[in-house]
């Protein structure tokens, strides 16, 4: 794999992603929206990467859809738009993403992270969802992310208005987790990285993440104590499990067995994504 | 047209609909549920109106339902009561509305307002899901909205203890975007429209506001990540997003050929009204 | 009924159910699991109860999953995990719950209280979704309910990293509506309890606390706007609103004619638990 429009780069557990067009602050490319979810693929299989960061070179995260190296045939019937090319596999990965935002993140630098697990930003970090100022549409799966994380009427009135959302807002509304200053941006999202891996179970990891954007499509609790139930006598028999309630008795860092997604359990009930190519 | 229990006014692209019973508070009538509709459906029919305020005069936005001047039969099989037949019609609109709220906003003065796309209020609002203090129950699909608003627990412990929510509470759960003193709302609120026509496109924004709500009903991302490959097909090949991108980039404030319906794309998935009457 | 790890009280229209291990930090035994549902089908029961305090005795409130007594046969094709022994019924009740929390409440001492109305916590409350920490999976449908509470992303974060998050930030993310200090977080549930009952309907109650999660799974408002107008019809011809609106009227409290499950519409649209046993 060769990478132009991003960079990729594993270490100690954790594979880095960084936008690497800082020249064009990071605009996004057909070529970036078709490396991305290579670079996603290749975290999710590779066993020596249990967290993915997503961060970005130079002054901005990105300023959003760039056309300038050329587009392509978009009139085609099973054209997937480049926001969702790189949001779609990133909503479906079974390691926890943290993305690592500051200054501009604007258009598809916005929706682009919604799929993340954990966003953290930098103080000079803004958000924009300018599409309507553009004369264009919300890509990336944003009008089904957004107001899940925000709500509905920050999501409309960020969307309708199209203005930039300072970090500020942005950790008030739940969009992101923690500011921080822009030097200390990225040994945050470190941080965060290897306390995961320290203190988590891959396994455990992957099925939260996907169980909570599955229950987001389930009409009652009632799917979710009739999976929590199969779950926890899994659990229950699960080599994890041991190792995580005796390393929390002994008082020690726990090493958890399990890996994905091998020791995934079988039944789980995550949608099959439709006709449109991944 | 003529109403009695409110005002309609379009001027300078803005369609300002006020309830206007300020000697009783502005409550809400059989008659100011049925003007409303009429009123919502001329301002988004005109060509000449892009955004719409509702406000009220007097001291209060709306102290709830006033069944003084009559009731109707509501024994009815298809009848539709009071506030859903507001609210309904405004959760369907293509154009976007702002609600600038001041005083006490109880029962339908606060249901009322959920499905507009941006709430301010002046300091002095105060929201009141009083019904269980009543005998009554919520209405005007207010138990879809709310929790979809505040989250869900904030709305169970708003409708379930029915107290006052002042202002700066409304304004940290995201039930309104904005504070403003009570002397400035209108303008707060003018400001807002006046943004909205200038600097963003009909087009773009119907379509934002409605499938925002569509997402809502939509159990993953897979059918946000469907529409806006259609989407930004569409938008790649739409003269909006040519002047957009234009504007931008000669800094200069865009004009956007699109209009609503007529350029709305022809595939948007938008549910259809069941049977209820409109 | 003889209750070992909690206790019931019924006074002044309250029941009180206490998790009541102390001396294990009240950690959530089989017992505690079946005790649970007992309390809470005797308090929806009792015409004496019209509100529902949990709280803990001791110096935490639940510090989670205690097998120490013993587990069961969870191996068994209907064996139903224990935190949705007691969420599942909790979730069902027409009878609002105010949990007072204080001190550690970890893992299903958090999700135990997810399915409550009416959150409060002492200032030394910590809430932790510690599971991906333990090699385990979430339980009592939480990875339904904390999204809908918190928003999608402070879920993932809660449970992605599993720690420790106080009661400041609980109180920020609409998780409790109030912090106090610990010394006065019963009185404090006992004065929200009794605001409840003096001034609210139990039949109006039921229906909010039912219609809210039940419109959880609604595709639409349509539904809602098609229930209002049945409920709306209902509630103009019922005593409790003419009780209402006269006490109103008459500055005096409400006495509410309307029981629960007696007075209860016919039409209401509750989904039924699936084939897990109760």
């Amino acid at each position: 794999m060769t990478f132009e429009a991003i960079t990729y780069a594993v270490e100690d557990g954790i594979a880095t992603i960084t936008l690497n067009r800082p020249a064009a602050r990071n605009g996004y490319t057909i070529r970036m929206a078709n490396e991305l979810p290579e670079a996603f693929a290749a975290a999710d299989a590779d066993d020596d990467v249990r967290v993915v960061v997503i961060n970005a070179n130079g002054k901005d995260f990105c300023v959003g859809m760039d056309l300038t190296e050329g587009g392509d045939d978009f009139t085609a019937a099973d054209w997937v738009e480049p926001a969702s090319r790189a949001t779609r596999p990133l909503s479906r990965m079974n390691k926890p993403v943290i993305a690592a935002i500051h200054g501009a993140a604007v258009g598809v630098g916005s929706t682009l992270t919604l799929p993340a697990d954990i966003r953290i930003a930098a103080s000079d970090a803004r958000f924009g969802f300018v599409f309507a100022r553009r004369g264009l549409f919300p890509e990336g799966g944003s009008t089904w992310f957004l107001p899940r994380i925000v709500g509905l009427a920050r999501a409309q009135e960020w969307m309708l208005t199209g203005r930039l959302i300072p970090a500020t807002e942005a950790l008030a509304a739940g969009l992101v987790s923690q500011v921080v200053e822009p030097e200390a941006l990225l040994d945050k999202a470190y941080e965060i990285a290897r306390d995961l891996i320290a203190n988590t179970a891959p396994v455990a990891t992957a099925v939260i993440r996907r169980t909570l954007l599955h229950m987001q499509g389930e009409d009652s609790p009632e799917a979710a104590f009739q999976l929590d139930s199969k779950l926890i006598a899994h659990a229950f028999a699960s080599p994890d499990s041991l190792e995580g309630i005796t390393a929390f008795l002994q008082k020690r860092a726990p090493k958890f067995p399990g890996t994905v997604p091998a020791d995934l359990p079988a039944f789980l009930p995550w949608r099959a994504p439709v006709s449109q190519a991944d």
